[in-house]
């Protein structure tokens, strides 16, 4: 199957709508967003934390979707997280979903909602209201209004995360599956049925059941396989939105379709790696070898070592890091079985072979594959056929310098 | 009863003589201690790393106690933990144990070997030996020589940790504890019957069973409940041996005894989190109210949440990071019965109350109390009966700088 990417966001697939504006919210930028369906509500599916804590509208938009699983239209808003905020926060949410329900000629739990932002405060309704009017005035298919509303989610993000392809269903019909995405600290999702927000569309017509476990499945395999600082957010949220426009008959169960979904998400996943909070380096961890149920958690426990992704920042190949933290990850295996390999454009080198250490962590070959911006470590446990991928980012001063002095 | 701090360190109990000397191990400094019992071997017990990758001093004293368990002498380097060095550090950890032995009239496996520093690389072992011989030269049982003991061991440390104390038995016989302390990065201990060494030493006679579960109790309520950047290390060792000088009638039980020795752990896990790499400020997390089984989880989640570490690096009082941390604890709580303080020698500031929160993150008080150097998180969970308190430092430049170029 040919898998062919495409300019611009979630307005490529055929159906959709989107408005980013300026609400007042945070102290300067766009702060809000909208993505509307013109063919009202359509079969949508979500993921959310699992965080015990759920702030206001993942609590609302899980209520929304269990009822009807369709949507008409999401609304977003960054600088505000509208967790924590008890009663009052759930109120709030309520009115973004009735007030955009009732200007698109919805029914409010039609709309999802989403906030990200400083947790433990409310949000200022009356700029909120206002901004949602105003996005709701200026919805457009463009590729600009799309690029608006992906800016309008960002809060410590460089820069706005936008993905689309075209895949063709197994009948043979060209359907677009696209995505953006915010994400950037108190990142490592735990999704199921991040302050991480995607919202996807597709023109694809898909049954609800399959649009979701396609969903779950494609999460598995990206978002909850990043990690920027192990944090877990209480607003972590990913929504698709399925149109039906593209003509296809009714997908149950479509392995392309699928794929796409993975492309879409593995590239959102990694763009809010490489966009994190200070990042200034990539890591991707391939484990191979493992056995059943282990390769994760061995990617993960890489990917989110703190000693590791500081010797990452300073281009270290201290690999003792990364066996320590296969050590800890719970993950079984024969130390004397391990081989650990790290790659990059620069080049590639062979750390651990079968348990041998060959050569210490000032290996010249390794030094210099680790002077790249993006790092391979390839994993062989050496027990079983399980395989994982997880990507991560060095901890740098500039993650500290952001998060000891966080305001959006 | 009544627990007396003392001056001094693992020297303070009778019938131990100590050792720290320069091998040449590391660039500079002292890298090699030395502690002897003058009774020859005596009960002794241990906890150590339970990481999958464990160092080959961290098997080999395993193997020794599960032998014996009494040592006469325990023998440690800085400099290089020896871990993933196979075979061959096997040997190497071996002929550490029994030169020493030889040297002291032991057995060899009455010797227990500690190591920390790079992973991944050999021993010096020809340094090693000659300072193995300097060491057993200069055995003494002075504070000075306590004290040498105590850097020798350090890598990153900032400065020795030593702590001493008296207490009575049950029975009434004065006994002496102490123990000395070396971790500064990679810490988040799971130890089970850390590179973080413990060793210490004691004058009572104490049942070899007791000295093994009194140690683990201890074990789990102080060096188990700190963490610097949660990466647990292949190096981690707690030693502890009882010389049975004091003339106590054999402990089997003795709860003045575990006090103690709690006391000294718990200093010692708070000297090592105080001194931890670039640490400017130490939290304490008291968690109460939490089911059974669940408060060290949330303590530990708090105490462990990189965007806490730097919120209180910044002197941030950036409540919803505790709150998001409580919620992917694993934890069971309802959000709406969370009480949540924070204390210092600057003030007191209530920022939740039973799920209210009571002013944002810029409450004036939290602030003032964030600015003092030990800050203490007070949650009650409002579920259950129990009770946990972890420890934690703040995550800052010194970090960064730290761990982006690492070498002992």
């Amino acid at each position: 199957m040919e898998l062919k990417r495409l300019r611009g966001g979630i307005t490529e697939p055929e159906g959709f709508l989107a408005a980013g504006v300026r609400a007042g919210v945070r102290s300067k930028g766009l702060d809000l967003a909208l993505l509307s369906c013109e063919e009202g509500p359509v079969p949508s599916a979500g993921a959310f934390t699992t965080n015990t804590v759920k702030a206001a509208p993942v609590i609302l938009t899980m209520r929304h979707l269990r009822r009807e699983r369709r949507l008409g239209a999401v609304v977003a808003n960054s600088g505000c997280a509208n967790s924590f905020t008890g009663e009052r926060g759930l109120r709030d949410a309520a009115r973004m979903a009735g007030l955009t329900a009732e200007l698109l000629g919805l029914k409010a739990h039609q709309v999802g909602v989403a906030s990200t932002g400083m947790i433990g405060t409310y949000l200022p309704m009356e700029k909120v209201e206002a901004g949602i009017r105003e996005a709701v005035a200026r919805l457009s298919p463009s590729r600009e209004a799309s690029r608006s509303a992906a800016r309008a989610i960002l809060t410590t993000d460089r820069s706005p995360k936008e993905v689309a392809v075209h895949v063709e269903t197994e009948d043979g019909v060209p359907v677009t599956i696209a995505g953006m995405a915010k994400g950037a600290g108190m990142i490592r999702p735990r999704l199921r049925t991040a302050t991480m927000l995607v919202f996807l569309t597709t023109d694809a017509r898909v049954d609800p059941l399959f649009l979701r476990s396609s969903l779950q499945a494609s999460v598995d395999r990206s978002l909850n396989m990043i990690t920027v600082d192990n944090d877990t957010s209480t607003n972590d949220m990913v929504l698709v939105m399925a149109s039906g426009r593209a003509g296809n008959g009714e997908l149950r169960g479509d392995r392309n379709f699928q794929r796409g979904l993975d492309f879409v998400l593995t590239e959102l996943a990694k763009m809010i790696v490489k966009g994190a909070e200070g990042a200034t380096r990539m890591m991707e961890v391939r484990v191979k070898g493992a056995r059943r149920g282990e390769a994760r958690k061995a990617a993960m426990a890489v990917a989110g070592s703190n000693l590791l992704k500081a010797a990452l920042f300073g281009g270290d190949p201290n690999w003792g890091r990364v066996v320590a933290a296969l050590g800890y990850s719970g993950a079984r295996f024969n130390p004397s079985r391990l081989t650990l390999k790290v790659k990059s454009r620069r080049g590639e080198a062979t750390l651990v072979e079968r348990g041998k250490p060959l050569g210490g962590p000032e290996l010249p070959e390794a030094v210099e594959v680790m002077k790249a911006s993006e790092i391979i470590f390839e994993i062989d446990l050496g027990e079983g056929e399980e395989e994982a991928t997880a990507w991560g980012c060095d901890l740098s001063h500039g993650y500290v310098r952001i998060n000891s002095r966080y305001r959006t």
